[in-house]
């Protein structure tokens, strides 16, 4: 082939979570939406909220040449600045517009963030089990994606783990918290024992370790705090979107945040809009910064997905399923029947339920279930995932 | 420095046309508006159609999850469906919706094409003068940027000296017809001779040679047709955006077709999907995905384009300016009134003109105009102009 390869590969396999998701829709036309329980993707089933709609409609109003033109590479200054100032009031800092750089949401956050970090030969940490398009990303920046495992147990961050796989390659890791795909939030003194490790591990390989902090489900928690994870290592960069928070995931808004705490803040910024040009992203759609310096307050409506996670959790638990209480995001990681998920995942499909088998989060023996889906869904469930029990017995 | 230098250089340079847009906007601050005479960047004056913030408006009454979930990687069905039929009605094609990948804008599209298509030590040939971007784009995605000068007096693409930059490493050559900065559309007959070269080269160094035509400027013509650069050279990929013919450069709209009559197609298609998704690009902004799908078919507004021309190249001309006679786009490549481009600017810069100097579209000696300002402001700025001639005599 005389093309690219990689995205020749990248294109034809697809990631595994839309390939179910593309034939959970399939599946749906065939023999009924209400026939099919779809865990698969993470698209959320809670409505933006109607601030959303009526943000747009004003500003529908303005002038198009001012609505739809050209922005800053770095975004309007007042969606930079209201973001800054929501930080500012909920996390006590002083973040001001020239640490932010909007982007076309999560994704493109950390494809810039790495691209602006890394150089090739680097190496970058995940906490496994991660998101899958982590390590597509790291690839694709040049450098190679080294896998911890999480604690077995209570799935927080290994440090000790972390702190055996750091070599003088190293140059960040990627923490999301609350975490997909198993809904843990790390807690401060995990963070803080993390921070620790970065710290006295950069001086022994002698360069810095760049924490990225992925927060896309930072406000979607049940009753566990998120720690500001920048006032417990001052070398992170946090990678934002709307996408979960207020339901906007087709949107493409997000944000690059290099607080200015971080010692390499200023080059930090310039690597961030560097790599953000370099890769073609121009600024962020330009309405919905304007939605965004609107909204940017919004509380996420997070009553659906506990209500949601309440019945999935007490019905797979009755019918003797094991998993692990999930702290925040919408995802629950459901321990497989037997200890090859893929093999469970096709019996499970066989009952028209589609979870979607650990393997592609870079640890077997589970699957994830995604729960922003309509809570019909999980009730009309119960029966397929009890057949699918009673086939193990 | 640990972190990317190139990103970083990237980043801390910024393109020379935002510089220049940047000194103008604080220019403007600091002595007013009307006394700045701002040609440099290409944010169209052209308002967005009334029939846009219709579709908004209209869009904005679907249910959110409907109108902001996530949408396929290349783009609803019925968007790809209304940019192939637009396409069929004007060319006489039969495209289809599998034959689009709709994207975040052009900068999107030639960032993802390249991606899909060069490997690292392969060379792209570019028509200088050139869009500065490209390189840029070209070596992010691993190759070198081979540039060709067009033919200095029609400034139509020079084939002889096409055919002998392409090397055995040739993947692709990047053609943008009308042309940004000159505004030349190149000819049926210019454009079957390069197919030619492109053809017999292709087949002496033993793989073929990808043509990506990057077209955000097709509507915008005077008089002179664009010919359809897929009917003339098969192994063609055309980059589009709404930016220009639509006036959304902030939106981020665009696509990449790879053309059923493309004999690599499926495996093109895969790429393109692959490398969209390598860089962080999840899907094109979904409101507006739905805004394209009713609006592709709005005639551009040129009226104020083709009077500002007339305007400018009058007005320059009674000054004695020497420029190239522009058949599309919204540029004029002016003359600069000594050898040193950057010189000529500084003192154009004096008189509170901003023009881009051609050193950063690959050649010495000219200043590209954008003509997508007001009126007023070309006219108000002649007498600068005519100082600026008469500091030459």
């Amino acid at each position: 082939m005389s093309i690219n390869e990689k995205s020749y590969a990248f294109g034809a396999a697809k990631s595994s979570i839309r390939e179910i998701a593309a034939y959970g829709a399939a599946r749906k036309a065939e023999i009924g939406a209400e026939n099919v329980f779809d865990f698969s993707i993470g698209n959320p089933s809670v409505p933006a909220p109607e601030s959303v709609r009526a943000a747009i409609e004003r500003c529908a109003q303005l002038p198009p040449t001012e609505l739809h033109g050209y922005t800053p590479a770095a975004g309007l200054p007042q969606a930079r600045k209201a973001v800054a100032d929501s930080l500012n009031r909920r996390f006590s800092t002083s973040y001001g517009l020239e640490d932010l750089y909007l982007t076309c949401g999560a994704a493109a956050s950390i494809s810039i963030t790495l691209h602006a970090l890394v150089n090739p030969g680097d190496e970058v940490i995940v906490i496994a089990p991660y998101f899958p398009e982590y390590r597509v990303w790291i690839e694709t920046a040049g450098a190679t994606c080294v896998e911890v495992m999480a604690d077995p147990e209570t799935f927080q961050i290994d440090t000790a783990a972390v702190a055996a796989a750091i070599t003088p390659a190293t140059k960040a890791i990627i923490v999301d918290s609350p975490n997909n795909p198993v809904g843990s939030v790390y807690s401060a003194q995990n963070l803080a024992d993390l921070a620790q490790v970065l710290t006295t591990r950069g001086e022994e390989i002698g360069h810095p370790i760049y924490l990225v902090s992925d927060e896309p489900y930072r406000e979607i928690t049940y009753g566990v705090e998120v720690p500001w994870v920048p006032a417990a290592y001052e070398r992170t960069i946090v990678c934002y979107s709307y996408s979960k928070s207020l339901s906007l995931p087709g949107e493409r808004i997000g944000w690059v945040l290099v607080p200015n705490t971080n010692p390499d803040h200023d080059e930090l910024m310039f690597a961030v809009a560097g790599a953000g040009r370099k890769l073609g992203f121009v600024c962020a759609p330009a309405l919905f910064q304007r939605v965004l310096a609107e909204c940017v307050d919004e509380p996420t409506d997070i009553d659906a997905y506990a209500r949601n996670r309440e019945a999935l959790t007490r019905g797979l638990s009755e019918l003797g399923y094991e998993y692990i209480e999930p702290q925040g995001a919408f995802y629950l990681w459901v321990k497989a029947l037997e200890p090859d998920a893929e093999a469970f995942f096709r019996k499970a499909k066989a009952f028209e339920i589609l979870p979607v088998p650990s393997d592609s989060f870079g640890c077997g023996g589970w699957v994830r279930l995604g729960y922003c889906v309509s809570y019909d869904t999980i009730v009309n469930s119960m029966p397929a995932w009890k057949k699918l029990m009673e086939q193990y017995r």
